[in-house]
């Protein structure tokens, strides 16, 4: 029996990796002969390189570099199994995570952390490099990300602009003749959900600035700013980014991208998938066994389950996914082509007992499984 | 694909048959075409009635009785669906929980109740009475009982003894002339898994009287009572009853049934089995459905879900469980002969939630076996 462990993290609780693993464990427990193919998604943020890097056999490495602030931090970024891809998450060097709470402020915070975790991979010589555009703490249209490759962002008198959204707002010129030469022989792929423009009410500073710890006058400086800074690129390199699908992604780090690094924004979860080689893998599966924390009426809308359900569907091979808490219809699952779906709760208990046993339950919930999908093997 | 439903009551949630429903409910949403055959589970004790008459579509009535202390209540029994066979549970006439906190006294209460439904069956003609002897308030052997089919119980003047435990004390003789002469002619078998003897240590006063309301010296003085009923017994009737196994249960009932009803005792589950017909049912099914409130290491010494996990082996069945609560460890589920365990919940909740929930959990999680069990089918 081939089976592909394939979950969504359980957020709060288990990496989709740590699944894979205690899936492993009970799958094995209750067929010892049972291949098992790690493939623990992502959707390009947490988790994305671990995913990854996992699923191809890669490596990881550590990197010194800047959070929002220009503290020194050390970074994760990650190599693929094929030996040229390399895998970041923005959050790692520009994420929200790493300020506290009164030390958010977008106007301020940079993405040059990420630029620098860049340089590593292209130090390291990989051909192709993934940027997860999740959980970013700037607004910055990637300009510090960019400063970190070589470029200048100059006011009117010539001056480098300070860090920050706000800075984009005396933008006059931008200078890309000390840029890494490395860029143009190197193919960049910006992994987000997000399809956000730019600017304007559904733009980066509109929608993601306030969780970053922007006021009202403060997404209004950034939305202006970053106009401002999409009118400067399209002059200086005739590239019209503001009103790209994705350019709005991680505080405009997703127009930076496209403009500066020639990205292609792609989904998080299709480009996991693919990098995983999710469908040759499936192909030859028997059984493929997903999760996510909660399954319920948000799965069909969301992207992980869903489309780990319709290629395990398109190849016949049955799907079934663990969670936390279960609570899908079968008409629902029916959509999904989700075959059944459990809890790994073993009886009644608070959030934090099955959050804290998470491990053993999926383990012990997974051996059962395969237990019960034994029968029909029996003589 | 043919399913017996064969659950064990969730003690203090749901009642076999009531899972039995539940799981019909989400196997038939699974699978529209499954036959599902009904074998509720029971002990004897509590849900003997409905259990049996349920499995074999039978009939439940309603007599008025005396319950413990003399007061007139409503009881039911059962015929079951051979139209020949009565079942009684002596719980529902002579049963603790009929009594309050402060009433409990088995130096007093009285098992006439009981009696009074053995006649209301050979009113109706059965042939055969199973009594579950299981849960009763009484430590009178059985005296009240057979007060109510024309025993009489008289002390060294001849009078009458008073009812209760404690009145066998004075037993100087029996008076078996007036007995219904229909119990000659009809069959008894008295359900119970209690192997107790009469007296002494391990006899009825001891080990079940603290537990009725007596303390120390009570216990002391229906020890006592019981050693002078069995003597007065082997007198007159040449039956020495109190070394005999199950002489003990129900307060000394076990010992009154043997003697004076001819009684057959048997294993409570053991008896449910054989009138339900487990076994001619089993060898025909596909996949047995059973189930207790919690499944853990005391399922292993437990007879309900061991018994059936037995039987379904040895006809090469798979036998799922589904639960309140799972811990059993896979070797223990494999002693067993259990395929695989599932609790019903769907995610952290009370154990009152879970309680309150237990119908729709148990029919949800039915409905998910069945769909797992359906991937083995896929084309």
């Amino acid at each position: 029996m081939r089976i592909i462990t394939a979950p969504d993290s359980f957020k709060g609780s288990l990496s989709a990796k740590d699944l894979c693993l205690a899936m492993e464990e009970g799958i094995l427990k209750a067929d010892p002969n049972a291949e098992v193919v790690h493939l623990p998604m992502a959707d390009g943020g947490e988790g994305t390189i671990e995913s990854m890097v996992f699923a191809t056999h890669g490596e990881i490495f550590t990197a010194e570099v800047q959070d929002p602030l220009g503290r020194t931090i050390q970074a994760r970024y990650g190599c693929l199994g094929d030996g040229r891809t390399a895998v970041i998450e923005m959050a790692q060097a520009s994420g929200l995570p790493l300020l506290k709470e009164e030390e958010r402020n977008p106007l301020i915070a940079s993405s040059f952390g990420t630029g620098q975790l860049i340089r590593n991979c292209l130090d390291r010589g990989y051909s192709r490099i993934l940027i997860g555009l999740g959980g970013s703490a700037t607004n910055d249209g990637g300009m510090g990300m960019m400063r970190a490759l070589g470029m200048e962002f100059l006011d009117a008198e010539g001056r480098s602009l300070p860090e920050g959204g706000a800075g984009l707002l005396a933008l006059s010129r931008i200078d890309a003749s000390r840029l890494d030469s490395r860029i143009a022989n190197t193919s960049f792929i910006a992994a987000s959900d997000v399809t956000n423009p730019l600017c304007g009410e559904n733009g980066a500073s509109h929608i993601f600035g306030p969780q970053k710890g922007a006021d009202r006058e403060a997404v209004l400086r950034l939305d202006a700013a970053l106009k401002h800074y999409a009118e400067i690129i399209k002059r200086q390199f005739a590239v019209d980014i503001i009103e790209q699908p994705g350019a709005g992604a991680a505080g405009g780090m997703g127009a930076g991208a496209m403009a500066f690094l020639g990205a292609e924004m792609r989904s998080g979860i299709e480009i996991v998938m693919e990098f995983c080689h999710f469908s040759e893998q499936i192909e030859r599966a028997d059984l493929v066994m997903t999760g996510e924390g909660k399954l319920d009426s948000q799965t069909l809308s969301g992207k992980v389950i869903a489309g780990i359900c319709k290629l395990a569907k398109q190849n016949r091979v049955p799907a079934v996914a663990l969670c936390g808490s279960m609570s899908l219809q079968a008409k629902d699952m029916d959509l999904l082509g989700l075959d059944a779906g459990f809890s790994i709760v073993n009886g009644p208990c608070s959030l934090e007992q099955a959050i804290a046993d998470a491990y053993r339950l999926t383990a012990d919930k997974a051996e059962q499984i395969i237990r019960l999908l034994g029968i029909s093997k029996q003589p």
